[in-house]
């Protein structure tokens, strides 16, 4: 008895439905997970989560589940398959084309362009589905509707009005309605978070090859936590490196074997030409041109992909716990 | 100073009560979940997990947590012992015995006796111990009473008018008191919340080779996530070798060294005669009559069992990761 | 571009405010986690959660949290680094110091010194920073308000009226707005919660090495969950050996290179000259004098401990699976 392919009328989820309770949890926890808040001028809520407050690897975990929009799970195990690093995060979601794609991957590029502050940041978070100015949401066909929303940003401070306009007008919304979350890559929150990005990178990846994105059922994925760093390249190095060299993910497809074995085989970072040195050193090669780098790189050192649709389990790469090592060190 | 055993007066929780939010949030998340809520003409309502839906592995989990009668926790760990199948489903019970055989057990025998629809599916959850038409509700000496129930069917669809109106007889309540939550073993749903019952299995066998149930206190198990397979036999295979191959599980029992110790000999696997060969290899041999194949053998890889009143540990079987992948490659 | 230390101007999170749902949610769950709720002729809560009920695993997980004043997380597992005792307890506190120290502690003699009951045990969790009369409250600056509070303690019963009077008038509270939570270190409750301390006893062991507290921004720690044992010695020695000898920590500290790598020099429990031996031997040398062990002996086996100000990382210590082993047997 071979089960045909569901034949499925989607309802979506709203990303941001989902994720406004953790958003206001993580608000009220501000106390105890050593963030601030306050209101910017025009009314927009900042949540300091790094930048001059300490924040905590527990903020960044609840800010990774926020960025997934609600629809996966962040946790940290004691053990991983890097045995000098052994906290490991561990993210699940149900919908990995929605949470990570449609919700998590920092894609939405605001910079400061009429003002001076020379503020720029990658938006990451629920408020990019509303905005939905990336040409991913047409691909997706997704696109959410919110009164209030959230924006997660890897950066050192708030952003001025001038990007919080930009915000408000793309998503409809007033400054007031809006919630800015930030942290700098080398505080506790902005690593975890990061590294927490292990699954988003490989869904990312699929699609740079082609791979059909609605034919991605469920994922998983896991990189050992990696060590913060002061300066801002090494920091970046590093929660890179985490996934690079030591995350892991498994895929679960609707597709026939040779799309999934091709996919199992593209995924790992192995397949870049720039594979094989910490990240910070690939690059200071590059003399910190971040777009001289091979973009296959950025994807986890395994990926497990199982085909439901044949029963057939295909791998590509493998950990590389010595490249993370002298990554962390 | 030795701690004499408690004497307790004990008070049962409703696995009913515990459970019922764990089913509405289920039904809230439906679209996060890839799950379709229906209410049959009957008044039922019928939550499709992956038959004629996508469904997930995290509405797998959350489905045996509804099938733990709330008792219990389902978790997913990225790390586990079997090297080549990383993610774990860690299942934890308070309450083993009745969290596991008072509600998880599919021990009732749906059959559609009036109608020709050929439906049939075992019944897990907590409706069992509303109806209580099982004779282990004596032996259990548990009963619950709710005003709604749910029931969870291992089954490629929902079960027809003849046996929803079988189960409201039984549980003394109408149809549209009903939720009936069904998954095909093939399905990502299906396949979680079966791999879900290494703890089930255990207590189950505990209870066949005559151990005193109310001697358990605790247990928590684990088993890897078996990957999804279209074919049923191949699905069902994968699902019993994760246990059978690859599931662990710790007792904590109230009894002295010679039955701890024989119960961690009793427990594994191994001592089936059917034991070395994976799940769908011993189906073909017995030519698919499932009730010539050696009970003895559902029932975890390893077991550790603490004898809390003397202090020692036992130990029975051990982990066959080679069969492990032999059914799931 | 290198981040200056943030200067943070702290609102302190209330350790009970938070705690106070736990607390709430344990009474509620009373028959499923097999606990006994009573209210004493004086008007104080008593929660049996292991002296005369069975309690469960489940129950010390959610003691510990208890403890950590709601600013942690306590999960299980099912691998951990010590092969043959795999289901490993989890500790991870986005303020260590505050959730370990500030609440977690068991830091308060309790004594019944006006009655004869020859009652003794240490008070930890939330109700200790209510009362706040240990030095240790000073040196953190921390105090904390609530109208009702709860204290848990290793003991194997409730405390009689003297003890609570003593401790609603340092806490300036009745007895009737006191929730006394108890369990013996043989009960699988008071195991787990003992061995969830792993974490704090790194912490206390950093304080007493005089290195800054307020240094600490985060912390992760874990250790075997121990076989209960119904002798007390026996029962302490295995839940001490978990930590000892199994019990790994992870800190993050705003401090430089030479104060870090001390500190993970310093944290292991190996620093001590009594280990090497389970340590119901070492209690058995000492005969039962427990001030005679050296206090450098209570701490986890191994530390890691990265400094977020230079971004290196060091580690002292390891573990030790074949005194665990020894121990647990």
């Amino acid at each position: 008895m071979t089960s045909a392919p569901p034949t499925e009328t989607r309802d979506y989820p709203s990303v941001n439905a989902l994720s406004a309770p953790l958003v206001e949890r993580l608000v009220a926890d501000a106390a105890a997970l050593r963030l601030a808040v306050t209101q910017a001028e025009g009314g927009a809520r900042m949540v300091d989560a790094g930048a001059n407050t300490r924040g905590s690897i527990e903020a960044g975990r609840r800010i990774a589940e926020i960025c997934l929009g609600g629809l996966g799970t962040v946790t940290i195990a004691p053990t991983g398959p890097i045995p000098t690093w052994p906290y490991t995060v561990t993210v699940h979601a149900a919908d990995p084309v929605l949470a990570c794609l449609g919700s998590q991957y920092a894609g939405w590029s605001l910079a400061d362009e009429t003002g001076d502050s020379g503020f720029f940041a990658l938006g990451s978070g629920p408020g990019r589905a509303v905005a939905a100015v990336e040409d991913l949401y047409g691909e997706l066909g997704y696109r959410d509707t919110a009164a209030r929303t959230a924006l997660v940003l890897e950066a050192a401070g708030g952003p001025p009005d001038s990007v919080v306009a930009k915000v408000a007008e793309a998503a409809g919304l007033r400054p007031e309605d809006l919630t800015f979350i930030y942290a700098p890559t080398q505080s506790l929150a902005g690593a975890t978070q990061v590294v927490a990005r292990v699954l988003e990178v490989a869904l990312h990846k699929a699609h740079t090859v082609g791979f059909d994105l609605h034919a991605i059922l469920d994922g998983i994925g896991s990189a050992p936590l990696s060590p913060q760093h002061p300066d801002f390249i090494k920091a970046m190095g590093r929660t890179n490196d985490a996934i690079i060299y030591g995350g892991r993910v498994q895929l679960f497809v609707d597709a026939d074997d040779a799309d999934a074995k091709q996919l199992a085989e593209q995924l790992p970072s192995a397949t870049s030409s720039d594979h094989g040195a910490p990240f910070a050193e690939i690059f200071a090669r590059v003399n910190g041109d971040f777009y001289k780098i091979d973009g296959a790189l950025f994807s986890p050192a395994e990926a497990i992909v199982t085909s439901v649709r044949t029963g057939a389990t295909f791998r590509g790469g493998r950990l590389e716990p010595s490249l993370v090592d002298a990554s962390f060190a």
